[in-house]
């Protein structure tokens, strides 16, 4: 049974619950624009269903509602962010105003950021360089679930690494995705159904493929975009390898399997080799390369020449960002549906604060 | 049946050859090196086995052996090169080493190259940043062999990605791959023995899955990583995607299926929306984040830890540029294994210059 549920109404609630967390006014409206952008945009699992989440880390004090978040190192195009563990969702988008303000100066910024806590969906900060005429990219690490190739060991969070490209009359070029074969998240939708995942998602403790959806709670892992070894696990591996260190061992956060759990219930792993998560943030001017009208109409013609790819039988070529958008458009008209459960989670939230839900 | 050569004497023989198409003896020196590393990592398809395609190229007036290689726009971080239809050996050097200067400069270095020919392995280029605690990173876009998510038609070419992150005491971090599941040269090793692919590397004309390894010759197409929807190729299609925008919408090169082919018999496709082949090339400098030896005592910790993640009964976890790195010390000291097909090609090239092989 879902609930539907107006953009405006989860953002308002969502914006009250930051304020009632002690959030400025400012990081409350900024936060929950952030958070429900994944509602909207259809990523349902890092929206609002992950409101209570986000409660729980700050009553454990892993959260600050009020930080100083600030430049702690500087190039005229790169910078390390301390985010003095405020919620990411307010620190991601002061990081990518840097990486833009750097790339407006001198053609590129490039910012990690260590301290920092989870900061929604990668493709909302990305996207953030579009206004401006730049590309925004956008990636994170998380906490481990993810074995690399040959290993049994969770020693990789899902990374996922967005980018965004500006074109002309058509809708920009939006990819985000998470560098394992599938998104924690939809491995959450079939868990709640207990039906079973396809080859190549997840393995069992002693690292042997399997199909049962529950397999992390008994020791097992997500698999690196690919799968096995023979389907190019090892790339993933690679893809997720290069987002944990460019987010978290070239600012000075957590890497590897040290990166702090978003489960308030886990501890933090003993001995730190950094501070926080890590993300990484950059913006390139188009223009900094060529026209920016030149560089536009050729990624009008880029994307209507891949739209119109001859399809499979029965099926249609999609570009980066379609189905987001198009779900943005439909959840903005009709309704958000949110499921039970989540919502009995919200309702335990407005509780917790007075709030009506 | 292989034959074994020194490194020396295939390096040699290939500046020899390059010196014959015309090249100053710098280029032809620079050329080799980078051809010929290849062979020296173990990545046989793009070493001297695409000699004699860079010689047909030449004779078909593809390639240019005396190039004005120049910078057409740059900013502080960023540059674009004009390869002038260089070989891309000498092309992608030259552009690296600006991507360089800039990070030198100003803490990151972006260039986008267009016309230019195929550069050899993405790694070779990226490695070059180490010497300097630089990041480095290199990726070109190639002829059209694949086929995005729910496409029949090849759009795509199979779009390499290298990053290059150095260490202390442990050797560095170099990941290079293709955006596919399999890179062709893997297929090429498959057509040879006529063996059957895995499900997930190719499809037939029609879109179908299949194992035929000559299904290309009969408008099959190669699968991006990932292989099938629900496995995540909608992820390895983006990553091709952005590698050819990068490469060549920001440059002015010929992108998706405009890219020209590597082999001389098939026509360049009729009106270019570019010049030539494209790549990208970046470069930051480790201490515009954070002092350089502090990044790498923790990028050894890093490899530490994911060197000792506890393997699958029987196999051993690795760090991306591990198996490369034994192969250039073995072929090193015991020479490289060609193959018979290849050998007879080296020995026409030969003639052709009246040589000695």
């Amino acid at each position: 049974m879902n609930h539907i549920y107006s953009y405006h109404h989860l953002r308002e609630f969502t914006r009250e619950v930051f304020i009632h967390m002690g959030c400025s006014l400012e990081h409350a409206a900024m936060a929950s624009e952030v958070l429900v952008s994944a509602d909207l945009r259809g990523i349902d699992s890092h929206g609002v269903a992950r409101l209570s989440g986000y409660v729980r880390l700050w009553e454990a004090g892993r959260i600050n509602p009020k930080p100083n978040i600030r430049i702690v190192h500087e190039t005229p195009s790169t910078a390390v962010v301390d985010g003095d563990s405020g919620l990411g969702l307010v620190v991601a988008p002061f990081a990518m105003e840097v990486a833009m303000q750097k790339a407006a100066a001198v053609g590129s910024g490039w910012v990690s950021v260590k301290h920092s806590n989870h900061f929604g969906i990668a493709g909302y900060h990305a996207m953030k360089a579009l206004e401006r005429d730049m590309i925004g990219m956008a990636m994170t690490n998380a906490s481990p679930l993810v074995a690399p190739t040959f290993a049994k060991e969770r020693m990789l969070g899902t990374n996922p690494i967005a980018v965004a490209i500006p074109a002309d009359q058509q809708p920009p070029f939006v990819a985000d995705f998470a560098t394992t074969t599938a998104a924690n998240g939809k491995l959450e939708i079939l868990q709640r159904k207990s039906e079973a995942a396809p080859v190549g998602w997840i393995q069992d403790k002693d690292g042997h493929s399997s199909t049962n959806p529950h397999e992390l709670k008994d020791g097992g892992a997500l698999l690196p975009l690919g799968g096995d070894r023979e389907h190019g696990s090892h790339k993933g591996y690679c893809l997720g390898a290069i987002v944990d260190i460019f987010s978290a061992v070239l600012s000075g956060a957590n890497y590897g399997p040290w990166a702090p759990p978003f489960v308030s219930f886990l501890p933090l792993p003993p001995d730190p080799v950094g501070e926080g998560l890590g993300h990484f943030f950059g913006a390139m001017r188009v223009d900094a390369f060529r026209p920016a009208d030149e560089f536009k109409q050729h990624m009008d013609k880029w994307i209507g020449r891949f739209r119109s790819a001859t399809p499979v039988e029965g099926q249609q070529v999609l570009i980066p960002g379609d189905p987001e958008r198009e779900m943005q458009k439909a959840r903005l008209e009709e309704g958000i549906p949110v499921l039970a459960p989540v919502v009995k989670d919200l309702r335990e939230v407005a509780d917790r604060f007075k709030l009506n839900f």
